[in-house]
């Protein structure tokens, strides 16, 4: 039998991948990339780090060299060729070399299509100005570089996705007076709203002007270059450079000629051997369809990790070993300055939509022992369903370690854990590196709590909105005197715990009473307490102050004048 | 009905979750702790940390005060009180005020045990010595804290567990010569030899002895106090510090007194309520055996995440709420200088022991992207059943995070997951939190390939025994010349990767050839090439140089004198 011919076209990572997969799994296979690009392998995810200066050297960026992934795999790469057309009666491919624009065709027994996908295009009046970027690959990066290298004074990034927040970081890191401009009504749009405030709020402390609710309409210009963006609302914003990441779409230019069926999603239809509609033609990466796990609906994330998996399982069938890429959580992390933000599986109203019953918590706590140098907090918001409690999502945000959790959490969600499961895992504990109850643990823990519904739940969020409707409710914060001073939630009274059950009676008699404390730990008990002498209108404010995403509001400190 | 009596014997992890557990689940009921301690709720796990400095204020390491539990959640607590009896069928305790000897009889509905654990008392000619200490409380944490303050030369550590490691760290950083001595072949004897013996490496670089294998036997004194320990070879280390911390034993005086059932462990046998064997009383923490998740066998894991889940689970079944504990999978994590070092589930012994088909595999690779700054290398061996691949176990070390990956995988072994459903688990990725593919996907990935049996495979402590007892094995190192100039196996030949196919006639005919590279992954794909090219004595030395445990072979570069 001859050797099998194994045509890749696309070269970063769901095309290397299935190229150096393809050679493990079939040492005699004649394995050929084609790729548009100059290099492959190179660390798209890496590419706002190395603009931001945290990754210094551009080297860093390429994982593998053409030289090193042909001399160690023997892989026929051919860089700065692009793949126009598929004829997939005769299986072929004709490829252009885009230095002479000679053409070849090129044999396939197997096809990858692992063409990735392309930021959206920046739209508007004045959109052909020069210094709009879209980030996506190297020449981009060396490009924004070279500008900000050279001194930027202010930035604009219109979408606040985590490439545009990574986008925003680097930007200030250069110096940049940066704004963020996002349509919807919060950054983050993907993650949950508490988690999206309290990273605004962030941006904003670090000097990060944030913008939310409007739309960029318009470029104008000076000398050719982009001088200001103007958004729906006439809000005039200088900008000497504007990184346009209002997201990505699938690169299906040569997918269309090969006749594969695109999916609901937008990208290439792929079952779970990564089979496209059409007889051994493959899809993965960026351009491929997947399925949400928990839904078992299609779903488009398009991420590096992902785009490796996907290139793994269509290399193993490829060579004849049955694989099923059985989809995606929708799991993403970013780094936003000092913060950490995570989020995997479904938010409540997503687990609504695909029939669930959820319900969800909000907690605060510490990533490692309080006592222990270097302890951070971190919130998390977990989702599980009332009926079977099987665990279906969560969301983090803190100075401390979220990635350790979120991906605890990813693994119990893949598996189909219970809150009950997740209350008694043992896991590994030891001051420098965890609370002696897990997070992860306690956050299954205070879910199970709430879904017993014996005392009332409620959150900040919740609170400002129902006393804006006009309900009375009064917030009590029963913190330290000292801490209740350095800032309280606007309105709040205090009575500090140690007082609480002799000062019941200070306490609201009609309307509500939101309990709030440090992390929501404490009140918790307090209130089971107070309801069990007769106070039934007490609420816990889930998370505590720590959890707030608002203004606090501080004591009026009375200072002697001289 | 008159409110619950609930009486709990210890008063620090599981003692004090118990009794906060049930507050919130009883709010009328009568609470009283009794402790023999002057404190409760102290930060057990914290006290080598303090000792090492670390940990800088004492009053870290209390939790919670007295007043503070008592004045929130209304819990009476006796500190300085031992509960020297109980009579069964009156459903009372004995309790002596240790102060002014006073008596007192506690009735109970519902008892908890929750004495705790002690460390093994020093043994041998001499023991009786000053400053030969063991750890458990506060009081031996300041008197060992008294003594290194004032200035220790040589200190020695007997057991090489955690708290002996931790111990050691503390002695070191207050400046003492500092000298581990271990009964058992190599120091963290729970753990996997290859992780212990990287582990002994880098506590000899960093300046701490080590001697395995040695008991010690006999301690001299001078005037009074320890000066030497005296092993059973013979050898004299001089002391003026001896930790003795060779294990723990479960606490069980009172235990006695209540006529519980003692199990196999020689801990107190509770059935998954915590229920002992005398109706209403439970027990909870270091003094109550448990199960192994993974064998379904008594288990005696006395650690301070287990006694709060233990506690918990006490407290809901004594309140009304049907809960079960399932077990454990004696989970671990220690620091070690700069390295973390962790363990979770079966060894391949154990596993093979408990009736599974256990296979292994090595792998060493970055924490979190290489490019991105602070990437550090963490090894990870990861254990699965051949027929179910099922995964079993897992230790890890490493200068990287270790904490994240072996939590993953105790969720995994909880759950029972498949090293296929790892495989293609959803980690959330950003090149500040992990690679691309994520360590346990990549560990699931090479375990299965290894299970395909279609390479041979060795490690490193292997190729030495094999070669040490007269086989003749080839060591290839196919690493950059620079690379392998700065340290290398002993013995081994270099033939870089990218020159290999040419220069394969240099390869061993005859005998075994074992490949080793940086981490072991490329050279996985070039044995599988050469095989295919008739080359079938090759075998691929996991996880590389990266694992390698033994002191490397340098290259004599000739230095020029003037």
């Amino acid at each position: 039998m001859p050797n099998k011919k194994i045509l890749i076209v696309g070269g970063v990572a769901a095309g290397t991948k299935a190229a150096a997969k393809c050679r493990r799994e079939d040492p005699n296979a004649e394995i050929t990339v084609v790729t548009k690009d100059q290099n492959v392998s190179y660390a798209g995810c890496g590419l706002p780090y190395y603009i931001g200066g945290a990754i210094q050297d551009r080297a860093q960026l390429l994982a593998r060299t053409v030289d090193e992934l042909t001399a160690t795999l023997e892989i026929n790469i051919h860089v700065n060729h692009e793949a126009v057309s598929c004829d997939t009666a005769k299986k072929t491919v004709r490829v252009v070399n885009l230095a002479d624009k000679s053409e070849t065709e090129m044999p396939y027994d197997a096809l990858v299509i692992a063409t990735g996908a392309a930021p959206i295009p920046p739209r508007g009046k004045g959109a052909e100005l020069g210094n709009i970027f879209t980030l996506r690959d190297l020449s981009d990066t060396d490009a924004i570089k070279a500008l900000v290298v050279g001194g930027v004074k202010n930035a604009v990034i219109v979408g606040g996705g985590y490439i545009g927040l990574e986008m925003a970081e680097a930007m200030h890191a250069n110096g940049a007076k940066t704004t963020v401009v996002e349509l919807m009504d919060h950054i983050l749009p993907n993650f949950d709203g508490i988690i999206a405030l309290l990273a605004q709020k962030h941006l904003r402390e670090k000097g990060v002007e944030v913008i939310t609710g409007e739309k960029v309409v318009e470029f104008k210009g000076d000398s050719g270059v982009v001088a200001a963006v103007v958004t729906d609302k006439g809000k005039e914003i200088p900008a000497d450079i504007v990184v346009w990441s209002v997201g990505v779409r699938p690169c299906l230019k040569f997918a269309k000629t090969c006749g594969v069926k695109i999916g609901v999603t937008g990208a290439i239809e792929v079952n779970k051997k990564m089979q496209t509609s059409v007889p051994d033609i493959y899809a993965a990466g960026d351009c491929a369809q997947s399925v949400n796990i928990l839904t078992g609906k299609p779903a488009w994330i398009p991420l590096g990790s992902t785009a490796n998996k996907m290139g793994r399982v269509a290399a193993l069938n490829i060579c004849g070993i049955e694989k099923e890429f059985p989809g995606v959580l929708a799991s993403s992390i970013v780094k936003i300055f000092n913060l950490n933000a995570a989020s995997t599986g479904l938010s409540v109203a997503e687990a609504n939509e695909a029939g669930f019953d959820a319900e969800s918590v909000i907690l605060a706590g510490n990533d490692i022992s309080p006592y222990y140098p270097g302890a951070k907090m971190i919130l998390l918001k977990l989702v599980a369903d009332r009926k079977t409690h099987r665990v279906l999502g969560a969301s983090l945000i803190g100075a401390g370690v979220v990635d350790k959790p979120v991906n605890i959490l990813v693994s119990c969600i893949t598996l189909g854990a219970t809150l009950e499961q997740i209350s008694d895992m043992d896991f590994a504990y030891a001051p420098p590196f965890s609370t002696a109850m897990d997070m992860v643990i306690t956050g299954a823990n205070v879910l199970l709590n709430k879904m017993r519904g014996h005392i009332g739940w409620t959150n900040c969020i919740d609170v400002k909105k129902r006393i804006e409707a006009g309900e009375k409710i009064q917030i009590l914060d029963c913190r330290k005197p000292e801490m209740f001073d350095d800032g309280h939630p606007a309105g709040a009274i205090n009575i500090p715990w140690g007082q609480l059950y002799k000062r019941a009676g200070e306490l609201n008699k009609d309307g509500k009473v939101a309990f709030s404390c440090k992390i929501g730990q404490s009140c918790y008990s307090a209130i089971l307490i107070l309801q069990a002498r007769g106070h039934d209108n007490l609420e816990l404010c889930e998370g505590g102050i720590a959890v707030y995403p608002y203004e606090v509001e501080k004591k009026q400190v009375e200072i002697a004048r001289e």
